[in-house]
């Protein structure tokens, strides 16, 4: 094999592929990228086998002196990548002799191991049945909103996904904890059927991270039995989901409320920022949201101190004491793009809903228990 | 104690005197800063024993409505003063009633308790005989040009500190941690008499932080037998002392060599940083540097791999091969401003001198062994 690339686009492929390299394993192979060229373009392929990653530099893009395939270890190919696409404005010349990977850039050249290619896993057939298309930008999106409330400790492996749930030309995605629930609804171009995956929280983030998230780029996503596949430009990620039936929300989620607030969203966030300064980690305090007419104080006592503080809001309904985890307030708060976002609750028990007219999110929070006396 | 500041003022203090505040320690009180108000000024007061800040803010620039002195923890005052300062236009209010601070701003109020001022350990009294000037922006580069030389691990507690050499005009700093020297020679405005001190590194670390770093404020340095004490703007400084007789250095040094090469720093630098690239943390490789008319080849071998790469140089003097740890090579390099550095050396065995004509600096770096064959 040897092939000599552009510094930006070998760059950027060791970048996009490298996410799927685990950071342990005990399969060592797994640590590699596949480079595997072809008359016509040059694969890169990384496989941790729930996340796979391949990216493609087409022969208009480089010069392709001889085909093969290698294996290199991602990590040292990367940094020297890294290091020499940062600093020669020179083509960068690979080569391989079937043990050896030599790598060149002006008076510089690296000589590292190869490992058997044939050893790489493979990935897996996809049918491409069922098909969706939406914007880098909403994906990108869709995933921010909801993440954070996927579970990160896997004691309940359902509730480390997302549920990706297609119906005709609607799609809604759902993340739920145990403690809170996060929907994110988006209407698509035109109907694509119906499908349901439930996608690792994991896999969603670095495909987040891959995604240039532009509004005018699209990405293909097909959703299979075991597997979910992102297309975008040049780049293929497939997923392996997380089987079983999800999680029924539709039960959880109501449209009742005996009062609503209408609270500045950045103001609130200030006020809850303030409060979680007094918590240390092992020690949750809950916030005390006393919501009368067109006010609600706060109050949150810990160890090291008390805040109290107060905002103007927009209410109608009963007055309500009612107490939450303030950071589960927060990343819900943060991800909204609204100056105003409007609570509905009914009592000091029943969940919180904070949702917008049009239906495009719904963030659900269970509150929590305190003493009035602590008040 | 009741005093009205301005948000900037406040910020400022905590965050100058926080940096004296052990993150660990027996004893809680030090965990504290002290805020003691007198009818013309307030003061604030960080001891971790080793190493005292204290900072002032004048009548002139707050609202002093009660005298008097509290203790708070500094981590949570830190916290709250950096997120209201950060968010509010207004005043913030400070008032203590012996048992709780309360700490005011806008629809804001936190209260923390207070911990007992008379616990707070007293700063050692100076006489100031001994005495310096030089510019924050001097102090600050020379700080910065020879603390990456001491050592980190104080098995042997001199390495851990920098030689402050003061005789007449002229300022030596040194230094030094077993495999290298670092040194910088000072031209300071007027005859200064004579001292000398071995200020710990750690301490100096911090004063490089919060020294603004301009070249027309001055530091007042005064070095005594136990202690010095930097004086600058509203902030005073005092370090504890390392004891006993710092190394004789100068009989390391030498003016004679039997190469010279001159380099361009950027370009060695670049072919440092790849080499590195191949050192996995438990594998110490040298890198190997042969110079010969008018080209220095640099080889490195490891584990994952090798590089092979070169430079053009201006050489006079013998050809000879010599391997260094790089990143003593790095540390020194990078810290100098020159566009291109001399190297000067005598055999594979001996010491490369990196220095300018000045005599502004002089990096000494010890050469390590290699095999030859491994060339």
């Amino acid at each position: 094999m040897k092939i000599q690339f552009k510094r930006e686009d070998i760059l950027n492929a060791v970048n996009t592929v490298q996410r799927a390299v685990p950071s342990k394993t005990t399969m060592s192979i797994l640590e590699c990228i596949l480079i595997s060229c072809e008359h016509d373009k040059v694969r890169f392929t990384a496989n941790d086998l729930e996340l796979a990653i391949e990216t493609e530099i087409g022969a208009d893009k480089c010069k392709i002196m001889e085909t093969g395939a290698v294996a290199v270890e991602a990590r040292v190919f990367g940094d020297i990548i890294r290091k020499i696409a940062s600093e020669n404005n020179s083509d960068i010349l690979m080569e391989s002799d079937g043990s050896i990977v030599q790598i060149s850039c002006d008076y510089s050249l690296f000589k590292i191991q190869e490992r058997d290619p044939d050893q790489f896993p493979a990935l897996p057939e996809l049918r491409k049945n069922i098909y969706m298309q939406m914007s880098q930008y909403i994906l990108r999106e869709v995933i921010k909103d909801t993440i954070f409330s996927v579970a990160v400790n896997d004691t309940n492996k359902m509730m480390t996904g997302e549920l990706f749930e297609l119906k005709g030309d609607h799609l809604r995605v759902v993340s739920l904890d145990g403690h809170r629930i996060a929907i994110r609804n988006v209407q698509l171009k035109e109907d694509f059927g119906t499908a349901k995956a439930i996608i690792p929280g994991k896999s969603l983030n670095e495909l987040s991270k891959i995604l240039t998230g532009e509004a005018d780029k699209n990405v293909d996503i097909f959703l299979e039995d075991n597997y979910a596949m992102f297309r975008f430009e040049d780049t293929v990620m497939t997923v392996r989901l997380i089987d079983g039936e999800y999680f029924r929300i539709d039960q959880m989620l109501s449209n009742d409320y005996e009062l609503k607030a209408e609270v500045n969203r950045k103001e609130f966030i200030e006020n809850i920022e303030c409060a979680v300064i007094l918590i240390r980690e092992s020690d949750k305090k809950p916030l005390i949201l006393n919501i009368t007419d067109n006010k609600m104080d706060m109050k949150l006592n810990s160890v090291v101190g008390s805040l109290d503080s107060s905002l103007l809001i927009n209410k109608s309904g009963k007055d309500l004491m009612i107490a939450f985890n303030p950071k589960y307030l927060l990343d819900a708060l943060r991800v909204i793009e609204d100056e105003n976002v409007s609570l509905y609750m009914t009592n000091a028990k029943a969940p919180c809903f904070i949702r917008d007219e049009e239906g495009k999110y719904i963030y659900l929070i269970l509150p929590v228990n305190f003493s009035a006396g602590s008040y």
